[in-house]
């Protein structure tokens, strides 16, 4: 099992749009500055190991593709070890800060919970020489909560409260092991936490249970002094018929219920948007309004296919949309661009991982790009802002006034006889705007 | 224009599930009691002025095919006098206790706020002799922000403060209207209130805004002495393309946001429950989980069709489910079950109407009845609280108690080397038992 | 490796609605003549082995929950026989005529073509000698050409000839097999035959390839007098994005490309007809209309998921617009009702794949009572026949004779100065006779 | 009624990717030469008359917003010609060569037969004076034979003859009009030719009539010497539950049923080819695959609104994938792309017009150019060859050879004991090529 896996390839760098290099960046020059930030420090770029050296290429028809040499035999430590020196390398080679894991993406298979604490220790143990040796840093950690069969019906919102504290157990060592790994977020993601059916289910139950766990977690990081942030993933559905965090504004809801809005925020997932009957740049654009923009979860969906593709982003379009959005975020503080993508099941070889993540990334910085000279130009903006103008106005600030009252402003109408002007909206040529940047 | 369209049909009785009239009730029994209550004060009904006496027969593709006497000309107030008084003759031959309608469903055209006044309050005069005439009653009124050139970029969130002080108009006569009909509760479907471009949108103002006119329609119930439920429709979009009151969670979250999650319900729409990618059941079983169950919009779309197609209710297996969670909830108080449903563009006759109301009603008695013999049977419900028992025990208590942290429970998981036993979810089981009713 | 994992259970006998035993059927009562024939030899129940013997309950976010006994270890041959014997004693105990099956479901694992045919010919002898033993017949054999890597891009669609000569030599085996076993049909069903991106496809190729893959398979099913229907199962896609055989007029179109639409006949699955975008009864009626209606896979999806979720049907109300079709068409000759479906992952029991099944096979019966009782009623047909009555008078057989041009008939439109009478589609009234029966 | 209404407005002039005029082309140069063409010979645009002239911005929740001044009173003679005019002043502003339109599109409403021909004939007469006014061609005219109620249970497929005859008698005139105009097709869209419900459906008449309406169609375009092609448009659904033309493979598989397959081809939308769950490039391929790819109607759908917007085109990346499968189709013939797309309902202003096609036309060009540069460079293409080399060699041509059956190709499998050699799908690599154009 030879940890050099990618040797044959070169660290990626920065060519420009017209290179013949299949293997650099067109658009991804990690130190030029736009909008007054360097472009890694806008983007904060990270590798996922669950898709990139995890799965084998295997779906619901089919076995695994891939042969990576550390899917050769069982998953024992030769093999973990392998794997995380294998990703690292992979990471250092594309030339991006970060990484993420789940716990059981990183270590050895075990049996039992001791077991499983000292597999996942000795994981931690060799990540932080790795980080160090590679000079690459922990986007966000989160503990696997839904591949064992234990949390078949849930983790925190399972009927059985056994798994509730296996839960807390793996939970507790996934988020000390970030904290001590510097990581700058840690993420939740309940892939079980939902139903498989209505009829079974005590909704009551689960989402009181759910909303004690994260209390719990929340609770943790300010004991152990984690700086990082909290961060809640939404998904619709899938593996689970209904996912009680649907999407940003079901999560919100959550937090608000519980008292936590102000502690967690959310990880957006292009293709969880999609497939909850959003748009991306809307699960941004709704989480700033709502203050709880976190991370990003880089990928896309296939319009055409209901479930979660997870494949490479390749739309600048798409991107650029989202991008905005986050610009007028603010961009990013502790979040940034984590590739939860996978190559395509016949994308057999090392290239393969190469290509895809070259393409997000040229993909996402190109994006940048164009959203930064959307808004330089200034137009979208001003006609946004033009659009409101009213509520600046006399009545306007009298709506918004204490003392106003639905009377009030019935009276206001019928007094002046308002007969409120149509305004085009100028959808296509705000369209056209942002296609010509 | 002749007020008696609907002369030649008699009174809907109920004659059994053997009789061989087709307009005659089969399982609806209005004062056959079902778990200590009379259907009729279970399910009631409504009947909506506006796909039934409003609609042509109309789509985007087509004109008009229905030829009702009111709509020969323009809508004048000979027309909708005529219109009113078909409705209630109507509503009183299917004998069932209630009906709703949008302001502008019940009066003539008009041209401007006072105009506007004067026809809605001679329509609304007209209405409270028509109820003591027919003996019927109000289950709701609102008012239509969505139809007239104004509203097209919203009503409350529309850029244009003065567009929301003509729907502060509207409003208040509406819920005053609503008030003197003696109505039991007042509806809010925010058609416009979301975006067709989220390029043009600001979400924080409009949302700002939303929250603002909800609140005012609040006070203003509050200070007419309103007694009745206010609440709020979900939609996801349709006409816009992204509607803010998406569905029961993030209405929930809105409320929350603006502390108004103890003044409004949710009015629940099959229809679009589906189109926002949940079920029907799920929508109550969530509005019962959060406090927020009002009341209902009865109809069914189209799994092939991804629109709105308000088709009437006649599916009994998805209604028990839906009628269970109902149950679950103590069932209505101010709410009722609201035909929002219309019959097909090709249906051009009177007894068409007769058909699908007939239809309808029969489907949701019937569920009525296999609900109830579900839950007198008591298997599912004792299999439900059977699963969750864990949660009175001793792990169960403590990871509820204050004092508990995420280490406590982590460090029990792993000092009892816990290992949860996995127990089936006997899905096929509960669904068997739910056929079988 | 014991053989009796279903020991513990009797088998499942009629005893009617009243019933309290779940282990009973409650509407199949296989000898009860319906419209003239025994509910069994109109439903024809086959168990299917991949679902309910070879998927030990993993899906794409976590591994198997079940532990039936044969998944214990390798698929050696000593697993592989327990497997063919426990799926033969269940399907006996449901005391359900047919069971299916792919080669790979009943074959231990091997590693070349040589001992591919060894295994695959051992399993064959078995199966014979169950067959006997338990009295149950084979509705139809099919070969597995999608689960190896070798089938990631797709089987005779494969860019590579190789693996078409792969695929030729699974299917002639499989294909000798179910004849030898007496099955009355053959499967194909083309999981991989499509494409992940069009970027790298040459359609025509593809489907030219396709077209003669089949042709050759139907030669060889003439050559070796196999006197069974060969059948092509339609689905729109995953897991490729998009797959050739999309639904059942694809089928068509693509048979009558290739002169074989005398030759093949379609298998149609509820939960593929919805991913395309029909209903189950919609794709039934088509294949009717069309001549090529041949078997059923029963099972259902999810209207909210939207990939194959492979349930068990539980609507009554569903199978019943079905199994019209099925009766319209004249019943099935050769297919059956397959159960292609599965048990949730959390249903780990041995228990619940009898309830599973007993829930798919009383709902199927149930709604073969109410189809039944639909046409013997006669107020659809009648409906529907008269509906039509027009194409029988003057003007419609003008319409159909030779002779008769455009401008013939658009004459007679102007001569006559036709103006055609509305007419109701009373899809209400019709609604509510499928309800009542 | 002005006839001057786009009169403020310039013809539209390529400016150039920097230019800063909103009412510019950056993109379609028309004379600018691409793969050996004028862009304006690849693209054939046209505008259409319905939403861009007869449409008055309402929807299904509201009344139109558009205040052009032919839709002011009733469509009389006057406003017919007033818009006829202004229609031909608009595509003469925008430099397109052509344009489409609906018998009902361009003339006064009439109430009988003989009302309905004069008043075409006077549009017609007409039109053809302003073609040669403004130098304008027709790409393809067609007629409405969904949107008068007597077609609200179909045209050709409706179970009245009378209605059949009806759809003749408007066929005849649209078709003969397109021939004297000069049009280069004819095209079918069967909006109501489908079903509502199955029940009361004949789907095996219905099928057999619209084939017949077909062939009587074709028979009349060879009898009147009309040289350009018949198309039909492909949709899956809406305004009918099912619509018989589903997509392409759908139409191929009913026009070689009634062997029509060499006389008719198809005419794609966009929006409606993701209706049917395809891409837009895939149902391109598919025409060019199985010989029927004829014109394009240019819009876009919404991927989360699941009916049909008519969006103008803006997303570069999609039409390029397009743009790519109709260079290799060989470009247009006969076809083209007309803008079936409406500016949405707040888009009230003339400009906004401008604005759609100026951004759709643009897009389209872009995407022109991308897709030659993908073609030049050659990569793509080399790939997709090479990887289908295998069928040029020896087990490629034997498996295509007269005589040889399943047992030679399954033999050689055997005897070679053929282990295919798993390749690498480049998937990401591909999309990388497509990204860098």
């Amino acid at each position: 099992m030879s940890a050099d896996y990618f040797a044959p390839f070169d660290t990626v760098r920065y060519e420009g749009p017209d290179s013949k290099n299949d293997l650099a960046y067109r658009w991804y020059d990690k130190d030029r500055v736009v909008l007054g930030k360097r472009m890694e420090d806008h983007l904060r770029f990270a590798v996922c190991f669950w898709h990139s050296f995890c799965w084998p290429g295997s779906d619901v028809f089919g076995a695994g593709t891939f042969s990576r040499p550390w899917h050769a035999g069982a998953n024992d430590a030769a093999a973990a070890r392998a794997k995380r020196a294998a990703a690292m390398s992979f990471i250092e080679k594309l030339d991006v800060p970060f990484y993420c894991f789940h716990d059981v993406d990183v270590m050895a298979e075990t049996h039992d919970a001791a077991g499983f604490r000292r597999s996942f220790a000795e994981a931690v143990d060799h990540l932080e020489a790795l980080q160090g040796a590679h000079g690459r840093r922990l986007l966000w950690g989160t503990a696997n909560l839904f591949g064992h069969p234990r949390y078949m019906a849930g983790a925190s919102t399972n009927p059985d409260p056994e798994v509730f504290a296996w839960a807390a157990l793996q939970v507790r060592d996934a988020l000390e092991a970030t904290h001590r790994l510097g990581g700058e977020n840690y993420v939740l993601w309940g892939g079980r936490e939902g139903y498989d059916t209505i009829l079974n289910t005590d909704l009551a139950i689960e989402q009181k249970n759910f909303g004690r766990f994260l209390s719990l977690v929340v609770d943790h990081k300010h004991r152990i002094g984690f700086p990082g942030a909290i961060l809640i993933e939404p998904k619709p559905h899938e593996p689970t018929k209904h996912q009680y965090d649907f999407d940003t504004q079901t999560v919100y809801g959550f937090l608000k219920r519980f008292g936590l809005e102000d502690e967690v925020k959310v990880n957006i997932e292009a293709n969880h948007a999609t497939l909850s009957g959003h748009t991306f740049e809307h699960e941004i654009a709704m989480a700033r309004a709502l203050g709880i923009f976190g991370s990003i979860d880089a990928n896309r969906g296939d319009h055409q296919n209901g479930w979660d593709t997870d494949q490479f982003p390749n739309s600048v379009e798409e991107l650029t949309l989202a991008m905005l959005e986050i610009l007028r975020a603010g961009g990013f503080t502790t979040g940034g661009f984590n590739f939860d993508a996978k190559v395509r099941r016949q994308s057999i070889d090392a290239v393969d991982l190469f290509h895809g993540h070259i393409g997000g990334i040229d993909t996402i910085a190109r994006a940048l790009l164009k959203a930064a000279a959307i808004i330089e130009d200034g137009q979208l903006e001003a006609f946004r802002e033009e659009r409101y103008r009213g509520w600046d106005g006399e009545l306007g600030r009298m709506i918004g006034s204490d003392g106003t009252t639905l009377a009030t402003i019935a009276d206001f109408a019928l007094s002046r006889d308002l007969a409120p002007r149509p305004v085009s909206g100028r959808q296509e040529w705000l369209e056209n705007l942002v296609n010509r940047a």
